[in-house]
């Protein structure tokens, strides 16, 4: 009897161990395609930013409405396209479902310009990133992202 | 086989069917768990709101740092506490994990306080909120809070 509680008891932390450690890649395999989908950005503009967006995605922006659906999004998207233009930006944290289909990742970015007088300009901010799998071949798309100002 | 065929088809479309089922469950239940959030906040003031915070709890304030832990958040809190402010909320969305343990709400808020002449002032903006179940009993806690301005 008391090896059978010992034996349930092992298997028991040996599952939670499973779990725990399957949330801390999953966390890593989020971090990971931040990374891209920075990448994307920088390499491919507004195209390469919007290919990680959800075709239902929304967007919170600061001092204005939400924008929901990708097509809306990408509508307000072409400043990435301005080779003046470029948005970077480093994850601080982020975090994940056990069922590991939702995960959210948020930091601090950098726009990087020029202003009216060509002279480089640099604005702060924060962001949060809502990230869903899809169910076509399992793809991490951005479900939800919102900016604001400071760090 | 064809019966066997079938059968199985209709297990699986079964499944399919709770599985949809617990996750608009489960978004309901967040957003009831929002309302009652917002009506400890009105009563109870600033414990009222920190009552639905996890103690590692991430704050993203606009045109502010992050802050890092339920103490941290605590001290930006007391606003709440003043009988002219009043903090209120509508949520637009929401969406969970298929595991049931991580989900978001996001929406409006109005505030509505007194300038320093004494007259009415009402300020809006739009929020996200990451919901968390935790572990002690199960009850849902804010793990992300971001806010930024516009409507």
């Amino acid at each position: 009897m008391k090896t059978k509680f010992w034996l349930i008891l092992l298997l028991a932390a040996f599952a939670l161990g499973a779990i725990a450690n399957s949330q801390s890649d999953g966390t890593a395999a989020l971090l990971k395609i931040e990374g891209e989908f920075m990448k994307a950005a920088a390499e491919h503009g507004s195209q390469g930013y919007l290919s990680y967006y959800a075709d239902d995605a929304v967007e919170v922006p600061n001092g204005e409405a939400f924008l929901q659906g990708k097509e809306n999004i990408a509508k307000t998207m072409g400043f990435l396209d301005n080779k003046d233009n470029h948005l970077t930006w480093s994850p601080v944290g982020a975090g994940i479902a056990a069922s590991g289909d939702l995960g959210y990742t948020y930091g601090t970015y950098e726009f990087r310009s020029k202003d009216k007088d060509g002279k480089p300009a640099v604005n702060h901010g924060k962001y949060t990133t809502i990230w869903k799998k899809q169910k076509d071949g399992g793809s991490w798309k951005v479900a939800l992202d919102m900016g604001n100002s400071g760090q």
